[in-house]
């Protein structure tokens, strides 16, 4: 890693999605570095936002609750910002095929409303966009790099396409500089657990602990590739404090790639014990399936010197052992 | 071609955008193959919507004056139709830049509702999607193939993207079978000529009837593909009857590419007369401007037997003697 951290001293910084998971464990990082951080979230309860993402840094960030779709509150939040970490957005893919409208809300238009907003009020800020995987779909060829077609099978995955292209959008014509990220399964302490709307990763953590069988859909073997959360931190603090990040996109991805089977027995070995089932794919998750997935990182190692650090094992660990000390907060 | 005209026979059909300029022409041709024929369209006066587009044929279709974003209206308009030709848009890149959050209403937003209430209302209707070359943005190669990378350069190709992906969502997982076609520059009898929101060439059409010179920006040397109205109607046909489009991408394109200095001069040697002036580029233009652009539509030629019939100079002869006659309606 190569990262400037005296470039995040004293920067003034605007995290949407600020209490979510990702975004609580930016803010923390950011306060380490001596940045001025103000979190936005809207709390909204299918979300990712949680209070007690930031119990232990409440008194250090500014907090607003608010929704990244209110034009007026954003403009405030813009104004006098150095940095934007932009990760307001919804996750689940179910839902989104269910409530296409509401992830259209979001996760497109919110996202074309910041970007004006940032146009009109501070057009200097430096964005970066938590994009995702999802956006490539079922795969042509493995690992995914960022040349493979963009075909997403599930409307999340065409709303965070949208959101993508409005940034690197805004970039090339308004010269706002952003940067987009795709990301793989994040996992760790302070994610989603009381469903799979962040990921299937996070219920397995809860079910484990709680001492259920981790649940498996369909055989098995589908293969996949994590980022500990801490991870992908790094990779957006470079992306925001690197020149050359400015109107690139990124995947990130995992150095280990198993299937779901594996990881479900290595989850047991960690945790000292546990049972896995598996269960028949329901018909809705069959229909957005994209079978294998792992991501080629190459060009972020090559541009920005990421690479994912903490291994699956030594990721698993601290997860469980965070969701053991803080089960009320997250079980809901 | 290889066009079953019987298909349309009694076919209950609705068109979007029903009083715009593709809508009424295909309108037309619908109505002369026996079929019945309901026509939506708002109206708003930016966008291409005329009722002098339909005025020879009102008697004969059913025309309703309402928005596509109006779900309620929508459902009442979906049930008991075979046949969807879903046309409603806004075309302009330039007003998509300075009015972003109103193109993403129409052309992303409505476009979700719409395939909602097909989904509910009437999964078996079959469905064609006016889709843009726009989508490509600056080519990589020439000409544009299907498999070319998406990448808009304006928010307008950013929202039809999402608009065409979402068509093929809805295929792909509800089963409602959709086509897309991506079209290039569309020209001919109804379009819109009082300014440039329909291409540059609308108000080429009428300045040269009006005398006045043709105004070519910048040095005229881009090249592009022009197809005239009737074969895009037929490509439209095509595309709602044949069982292999279902699912499928294909672009149109023209026979001929002329750069726009050669369009210029063909355009005032059919007219008998007229005169081009080079003006330089606005800064507005400039950033959202794509370079040379003609498109590869070998796609649809080998899988549905589509390729353009009307010459460029043909085309422009029929333009040029419908405007002519009909200035008032459409000098606005």
């Amino acid at each position: 890693m190569n990262l400037r951290e005296s470039y995040f001293k004293d920067r003034r910084v605007l995290i949407t999605g600020g209490l979510g998971f990702i975004g609580s464990n930016l803010a923390r990082r950011l306060l380490g570095l001596g940045a001025q951080v103000t979190l936005v979230d809207s709390l909204i309860p299918e979300y990712g936002g949680n209070l007690f993402n930031i119990e232990d840094i409440r008194q250090r960030a500014e907090v607003n609750i608010s929704d990244v779709r209110d034009p007026y509150a954003m403009r405030q939040h813009v104004r006098g910002k150095d940095l934007l970490f932009n990760l307001a957005g919804q996750t689940s893919h179910l839902d989104s095929m269910r409530e296409p409208e509401a992830d259209l809300e979001i996760n497109c238009k919110a996202q074309l409303s910041i970007l004006e907003t940032c146009r009109h009020e501070n057009p200097a800020i430096r964005i970066v966009f938590a994009g995702t995987r999802q956006v490539y779909g079922k795969p042509d060829y493995l690992p995914v790099d960022e040349a493979h077609p963009v075909r997403p099978v599930d409307v999340n995955g065409i709303n965070k396409a949208a959101g993508e292209m409005y940034h690197l959008l805004y970039c090339s014509t308004h010269g706002i500089p952003c940067c987009v990220l795709r990301l793989t399964n994040t996992y760790g302490p302070r994610m989603r657990v009381k469903d799979a709307r962040q990921t299937f990763l996070g219920v397995w953590l809860r079910r484990i602990i709680e001492q259920q069988p981790i649940q498996v859909f369909g055989d098995g073997s589908q293969r996949r590739d994590f980022n500990y959360v801490d991870d992908v931190v790094e990779a957006m603090l470079l992306a925001a404090s690197s020149d050359k990040a400015v109107g690139r996109i990124y995947n990130l991805g995992g150095a280990e790639v198993v299937s779901l089977n594996q990881l479900a027995s290595l989850m047991i070995e960690v945790n000292g014990g546990g049972k896995q089932e598996l269960l028949p794919f329901a018909e809705e998750l069959k229909r957005i399936d994209i079978g294998d997935y792992y991501g080629d990182f190459r060009k972020i190692e090559a541009e920005l010197g990421w690479r994912p650090t903490v291994s699956l094992r030594e990721g698993l660990r601290r997860s469980l052992d965070y969701y053991r000390q803080h089960q009320k907060p997250y079980w809901g």
